[in-house]
């Protein structure tokens, strides 16, 4: 099993990619291409120990920024380490890429090189969420933000292949977010695609409020990019502004600075659980090939277990049970 | 000054919406009339003391259900105590209404029965939301789910309206919440209305990131009342669900339940400034008169706070400020 990572994607690279990429060629059964810049690659990888048949490092000239227009890997650098990357999926035969670089940029290139799976119109980036009772699979946080209903019952159809088959959750009940629980409620787009769910779709449970994502009560929660994408950063910058305004509070009383000493175990253990890196990364889903995008902010730890959702994927052979199940419908 | 409130609106109605009218004349300058069933109000009423001549009580006999949809005050109960007590504020030269009651009937009762104010094509309804900073008005968290470019336009005249007179922000700056910074991103619609803002607004700050919303970036942040709603039941959800965790967490530790209890008045303190009923109530802007929308499991102290945010409206002539500044564009 070979992994193409994007060495030059994220806030950290590429040390923390690099770091990253190590820690799981260390404590995993699993190969990587490294792809970015060989000399600050090979920087990077010279402070480490790991096998070294167990990387390869494969070099491109440019680095898409966070900033830059999804087209760009496609357009004016055809040499970035998202651009070769991705091509060296679909030529090499390897088995997946992951990048924590310019979101809307991976998803145009995987889009465009390696094509969609038979019988998928879109894309939609899925993310494992962290509730109240386990897991539960948002889709779509940023692929498509101005989807159609068919696109919303398409990325319905895999949630429920990647929370039964990745996830191994039982026979997957999916929601549609909306503004309320009836079905008269929500824009016509969502109305639509209301109805095109309740037709086609066995596990679909309706609409879901925005208030009971975390509670855990569907598997598989359904949004267009837009709005997903609101949800994970409203709920990400909220928790950080949370711990902000805790440390602030905290700071104004020394006993309450010892008190929080006394919880830190119990403190940290909270953080882990909401901690979105846990998972690692985020699969792209409905494209011809195995992708996993990873937040901007990916720590070392966090590029590790994308590479393990990614080798969970592989395991799982999801891109021949989406094909299957998809293709079918 | 004589404010309407619904007794019959929300999860807790009469009692609560009664405890918190009571509250509120006993220790504000204000007179309320009570609309609803008027021996379930009189009922609550006598368990209280309070001066006789503050309170009103006006009989409907019906009460909109929280399941029920927006026109049911329109049509199927023209006696229930959002129709009666709209009708009131529009026919009695009252000065506002508050509803803990049915969001979209308050929305299409006021919008029907009272009219929208000159200049102004749809309603939007703000939210008073805390920040890092200090508070930011989030305008439409839910009147308005799809609207056109020029709504949220006029959502973001109203926004700085409020932000100026009634929040006391000195020339408050405007956001608009999108899924990146630059002007490309997002849907069509949301380009559009960049656009126009970008044209007609002075203190337009451009697109703002969910993931700022509570860093206090923008005075004013505008987004659909689809998205907007999203927004405040994630946040709400979420605060709920990391709450129920630091109490799970807790509770599997003595040592860490004894750090809790020295951090009880720091967490009590964030608990305040999180707790969106400390404002009371959100305003319903657009309509022709002064209506406040509470939320549905409001708490006494969340009505009398909706009265106090409904008299600060009426103190600063909320509505003739509104209709000069919009009426001009």
């Amino acid at each position: 099993m070979k992994i193409v990572v994007d060495a030059m994607g994220g806030d950290f690279a590429p040390q923390a990619v690099v770091e990253g990429v190590v820690m799981a060629v260390n404590d995993m059964d699993v190969d990587v291409v490294l792809v970015g810049i060989e000399d600050r690659i090979q920087e990077e990888l010279d402070k480490h120990t790991y096998p070294r048949e167990k990387i390869e490092v494969v070099h491109a000239s440019e680095v898409v920024n966070m900033d830059e227009p999804a087209i760009t890997p496609l357009r004016k650098k055809r040499d970035s380490s998202i651009a070769q990357g991705i091509k060296l999926l679909k030529d090499s035969q390897y088995d997946a890429f992951i990048s924590a670089g310019n979101t809307g940029a991976v998803v145009a290139a995987s889009t465009i090189t390696l094509g969609m799976l038979k019988g998928v119109e879109r894309p939609g980036i899925g993310l494992v969420i962290p509730t109240l009772k386990k897991f539960s699979f948002l889709i779509d946080v940023g692929a498509n933000a101005d989807p159609k209903p068919n696109h919303l019952f398409q990325s319905a159809l895999m949630a429920e292949v990647y929370a039964r088959e990745i996830l191994g959750l039982d026979n997957p009940s999916v929601g549609l977010l909306n503004i309320g629980e009836e079905a008269t409620k929500g824009t016509d787009f969502i109305k639509e695609t209301h109805r095109l769910m309740t037709e086609r779709l066995p596990n679909f449970q309706g609409n879901i409020e925005a208030s009971e994502i975390f509670t855990g009560r569907c598997d598989c929660i359904i949004a267009d990019g837009f709005v997903g994408n609101v949800v994970i950063k409203v709920s990400e910058s909220l928790m950080e502004a949370s711990a902000a305004l805790l440390r602030r509070e905290i700071k104004k009383s020394p006993v309450a600075m010892f008190g929080a000493a006394l919880m830190k175990s119990r403190l940290q253990q909270i953080k882990r659980y909401a901690d979105y890196t846990e998972y690692g990364g985020a699969p792209l889903l409905g494209v011809n090939g195995i992708v996993m995008i990873s937040h901007g902010r990916s720590s070392p730890k966090a590029v590790r277990n994308a590479i393990r959702a990614a080798k969970r994927e592989i395991d799982h052979n999801i891109l021949n049970i989406l094909l299957k199940e998809i293709g079918i419908q």
